[in-house]
């Protein structure tokens, strides 16, 4: 049944909005690009970051690249051996490569902008504040608009190409590769970078304050190149990679669940999705586009300012989606609304737990004075605690939307309640993801302003710009951490929308494969239980919380493993050439960089295959136990040639998917905030508390502060994108479980 | 039906065997207590930690007896509102109290045998090596052996006085207040005894080497006493109250799905659980009369050599029990067999992540070598890797048990076959559960020996004494380190059970509710599903893992503050008389011991609320939510008056149940390792490794041990015992929920 040219409209408008984003950030760019780019000193220091970032960034990329490809093989061959799965074979492999493409290419772009950015906010800072914020802010626009932009150009042009105006139900299936493919290059990305920055870091630390003796970001220090360039590599770019597969794995999901609401809403339902990330190209566009600062005002007034608009705006395009097409059920609003206000509760306790002027860091700064033993102990008691009130707020999010999603249909008849309801979750996913671009702008804020304060530092400016660039740099603080929060928000609440996509592609898979054969599902059968009480899952669940704490264990070791090659070349360094250390002559940064880079590319192999081969393993092993472990009737369950379809395998992975979901947005909120209130700690005694600077409660602070930097920067970001790799590796490999 | 004589004299065997159990306890106590008691100098530390021990075990205990108290009147009142529940009120009740003074009495009686061990221990340690050994072990049998012949005796009498020769199909169901009773006490005594210990050693610590820099166990430290206190508090009672529970909540678990197989078995499959710990008794109580150490044999060796007696005796008699009692189906004695393998790799496993001889504690060594910051890293890291080989030994367990289960009661036609699977998960649990008399003797040999090193270090004996005493307290420590293992191993494994229990409890509180209104339960229905993507479920499941690790950080926030108490009081007592610090007078140690018993009693009140609230809410709140939440098909339901039944509410708290036992299990393990490879890597460094004593090494080993303590002497412990008490009160509460 082919779509109207009223239906198809909403789809053409969403790509001219894409192509629309994509200019908006080209006009953000040459915004940024035309603007003063500073003395030769600071272009100095400016290049060897930017010559630093641009050499990793293409060895990781040819790396992930090579990866990419060995999987789409495997992928090939893996749907080709099956007769059921042979004729998606190719489809499933373009868009894999595809996504995978466009996730790199969204990181790519805007690191490309924000590491010409720095230097362009600190050459701003040396006359205003207000147009140094606007610099940083738009710099990271562009990464903020690509990323959505890309993700939605690529789905909707993969679903015209594979048929969608034709067909509309089967093509979000053969989009979920794209999904994989850009959640594939996250992780590698979140890890490479993650593992990069902090060893570069920890590495520089150790060698050059703890043994030589030297502050930190002294350019004597042969690592001190490779430490900025890790603040681009891995907040910058593997944010933004992250963010591209939360809005892309995302939409993809809602869109399956929009093609079991085709009785209700047609093609519309479908495609929904990419209208809401249309809405947040525009909103986020008009947003970054509106922010102004005064020369003394607080850089985070001016940021939150444009948050609203952009948030009010994006509503209001909401309002205009549900009443067009959505036929006006104004409780799919409050669906929407309540993922709104969720990212906005999510941030405001990721403030809670990681301010200074809250308990939760003051206790940590206090317990540092009797040393660095109860630091780490009321640190981690801290950071246990953090998950509480997310999971309430996610509870009552989820029971509400589904709830209004109920309501919102009451009158419909043609589908289950269960697919209203979470169709209902889906809208709030959208809702919390439909201000994305300008949460993404804020993020990438953060790593250029830390970059102009170390190029500022670096080229000995005047004091009163070293203050400009500062407020920058704490706001650019807060943003980063807020940002984790609503990164965590986002994949916690989008989890059950992409269970249920799994289950909804379980489902159809098995329909698919019985009407190729001449047979029929029961008519009252649905793959909607994942039942705990059945050993398979349970045993798939509990190996899903283990993957979560063995995941991290590797991407904490690999930061120790990459430090200790940072170590040993600063050592060397220093051992090969005494002029460093007297300051005659230069260290080798792009050695220091060089080694750097290719320690935790390698690091980051080990973990990322663990993520992808440990729900394949289980899905294919326990698809070979007996359906005597299935707990569903027999006379219910869907045969095939006389025999009981076996779903052992698929059952198990959805155990694992699900709470593998739980513990990995529970030991994130744990690192992302104990990691941050282990830093803020710090800080609050360099402000004097304590006994301030110097003093044996800042020695215990620094101690924790070590310790949280790989909780928060490595092993915490790369669990959201796990959360969603894993949702995206069940789908596309489902087919494979039955 | 009321049972026959035949089937009856396996439950009066069972029986005089536990009285034989509470006689052979009687016997090794005796021995013990009639050996040499020391020179008066011994007596004297010898008093005053019994003083300190008895003063707290009196406090505690009333303490816990007024919130028992309590619980049982709300208990009471909540049973007593609806007319369906109404019957059963005082045979919970009871059942309940009964459990709670039986837990308490294994405590406190193997508690007073251990504290007058310790000094004959010493004593003896001073001529044979062979000899101090017997009598720490045989010390620490009484414990072992209260524990399981009272949970026998207790369970065996109440299952009796409920009528369970006459209607033994009903009876198991209102044991289950003796498990919630069990629970209840062993929560608050491990962690109350867990919040002592700690507290006391980290302010003796801190106040005594930190500020007045006086060496440990110094007798100037007025905290000594309370700290040499707490090791019996918090490792002997407490962990003797957690056995006591395992085997009480296991037991009642077991014959609730006993029950389930009563076509098949008749009484036979129910009182087979008291069976099976019959033959724990004489299996122990053999394994440890037989105990004989030469004065040259490494300690280990013999107990390693009782336990392997112990292990094949009770093999031996599961074997005969499975060919009396379960018809020769061999294939159960397999689902045994898999238990008992399962303690033994569990053991193994634990031995590897916290022994010196092997990787992870050697990494946590070398990593301390850069720094405190480096030492919690590594640790962490160690400590996050360990519940992988444990969930999947679980895991295998698991399934295998299960498929024996099907395999052994393969021709039976009148059970479902999950109920055959999950009997076999059953026996499996008996089977790990089958040593465990011995097990916990050979874990109470640690804290007597601890004691004795101790007694013997304080009281100036030669060094001769000391190496003896020095090697018994090593394989304490080993003997400590395995028992949490195996603690948290049959917890994992008796997690199924109990969920099972649990389900059919509601299937059967359906049931009778509606054969009470006249009507019937829909033939091919049955709560055998806790559907993970049932929004309530899922949205339960979160808040299972969240409380984890919201009572995980009260706990620990719960030691730094009563180690405040200690604090403020040693440094009270050091200004008001300046000639404790000369030497010239003695400290109050009383003083010490009354205020932190006070402070641990008070911190222990809301992390134990916290577990016993939690389901109760989500129980009762989620049953408010409409059915539409619900996946049920409609036409399957039980239907009361023409509505379904709400299940929502009971849904929900098996999903909290499962996902909380999951994540339980998980940070138990990482707590347990992870404090266990800290504490051994700084034992690793003082035998010279990395610079030995006194170097920086050692300090950030010192660091790691520290932070290490309340992760495996608090959190970790009072996990095992919160995943059981969250099984008996969602099993005890179920009506409430309906």
């Amino acid at each position: 049944m082919p779509v109207s040219a009223h239906d198809s409209n909403y789809l053409w408008i969403s790509l001219i909005v894409g192509v629309f984003g994509l200019l908006a950030a080209l006009l953000f760019a040459r915004g940024v690009l035309s603007s003063d780019n500073g003395t030769a000193e600071m272009q100095k220091i400016s290049n060897a970051i930017r010559q630093g970032a641009e050499a990793y960034m293409k060895r990781q990329y040819s790396t992930i690249g090579w990866i990419a490809i060995a999987l789409a093989v495997v992928l090939f061959v893996g749907y080709s051996i099956s007769p059921f799965t042979r004729p998606y074979a190719w489809k499933v492999v373009v868009s894999f490569l595809i996504g995978a493409v466009c996730s790199a290419l969204s990181g790519l772009t805007g690191m490309a902008v924000s590491i010409r950015s720095n230097i362009r906010t600190a050459a701003a800072a040396r006359s205003s504040l207000g147009r140094a914020l606007q610099i940083a802010l738009r710099g990271g626009a562009v990464t903020g608009l690509v990323v959505v932009a890309l993700s939605l150009l690529g789905l909707g042009i993969l679903f015209v190409a594979f048929g969608g105006l034709h067909d509309p139900r089967q093509a979000p299936y053969q989009l979920v590769g794209f999904g994989f493919g850009a959640s594939l290059v996250a992780l590698f990305a979140q890890l490479g970078g993650g593992i990069y920055t902090k060893a570069a870091d920890v590495g520089a630390d150790l060698v050059g304050k703890v043994e030589a003796g030297i502050p930190e970001d002294d350019p004597r220090n042969p690592a001190v190149i490779a430490d900025l360039v890790g603040d681009n590599v891995g907040d910058c770019a593997g944010r933004g990679a992250d963010i591209f597969e939360s809005t892309a794995a995302e939409s993809v999901g809602a869109m399956i669940l929009g093609a079991a609401l085709f009785p209700v809403f047609g093609v519309r339902g479908i495609i929904f999705p990419l209208v809401a990330q249309a809405i947040n190209v525009v909103a986020s566009a008009v947003g970054i586009a509106l922010v102004r600062s005064g020369e003394h005002e607080e850089p985070m007034h001016a940021l939150n300012r444009g948050y609203y608009v952009t948030s009010v705006l994006a509503l209001a395009g909401f309002a205009a989606a549900v009443y067009f097409m959505l036929g006006a059920r104004w409780w799919l609003l409050g669906c929407g609304i309540c993922g709104i206000v969720s990212a906005f509760l999510f941030v405001r306790i990721t403030e809670y737990y990681t301010e200074t002027r809250f308990h939760p860091v003051k206790s940590i700064a206090l317990a540092s004075e009797t040393g660095p033993a109860t630091n780490i102990i009321s640190g981690l008691a801290v950071a246990m605690e953090t998950p509480a009130l997310p999971v309430l707020v996610i509870g009552a999010a989820l029971l509400l939307s589904y709830y209004f999603g109920v309501l919102g249909l009451e009158d419909v008849t043609t589908v289950t309640v269960y697919a209203k309801g979470i169709y209902g979750t889906a809208i709030a996913t959208m809702g919390m993801l439909s201000s994305s671009a300008y949460i993404l702008a804020m993020d990438t804020f953060g790593p250029i302003t830390d970059n102009a304060g170390g190029i500022i530092e670096m080229s000995n400016q005047p004091l009163e710009t070293r203050e400009k660039t500062d407020k920058l740099d704490a706001a650019g603080n807060t943003t980063k951490a807020l940002t984790k929060g609503y990164a965590v928000g986002s994949a916690a609440l989008a989890a059950f929308l992409l269970f249920s996509a799994y289950l909804q592609s379980v489902h159809d898979i098995v329909g698919q494969r019985l009407s190729m054969v001449g047979q029929m599902l029961p008519a009252n059968w649905s793959f909607s239980t994942v039942n705990l009480a059945s050993v398979p899952v349970f045993v798939g669940a509990m190996i899903g919380a283990m993957l979560v704490f063995l995941f991290s264990s590797m991407a904490i070791k690999a930061v120790g493993r990459a430090a200790q090659t940072v170590i040993e070349d600063v050592r060397k360094q220093f051992r090969e050439n005494p002029g460093i250390m007297e300051g005659t002559s230069e260290p080798d940064y792009g050695r220091c960089v060089h080694i750097v880079t290719g320690a935790a590319l390698k690091q980051m192999v080990l973990p990322g295959a663990l993520v992808v081969l440990t729900p394949t393993l289980v899905g294919i092993i326990f698809r070979y136990f007996s359906s005597s472990f299935s707990l569903d009737k027999l006379a219910d369950m869907p045969m095939m040639n006389g025999k009981p379809v076996n779903l052992s395998g698929a059952e198990a992975v959805a155990g694992l998917l699900m709470v593998g979901t739980i513990a990995g947005i529970l030991m994130a909120l744990v690192m992302n905030n104990g990691g941050g209130a282990w830093d803020n700690a710090k800080k609050l005694i360099e402000t004097g508390a304590h006994g301030g600077k110097r003093s044996e409660a800042h020695k215990a602070a620094v101690v924790g502060d070590t310790v949280g930097d790989p909780f928060k920067d490595t092993a915490g970001p790369s669990l959201h994108v796990l959360i969603k790799l894993l949702a995206t590796v069940t789908l596309v490999l489902a087919p494979l479980f039955l």
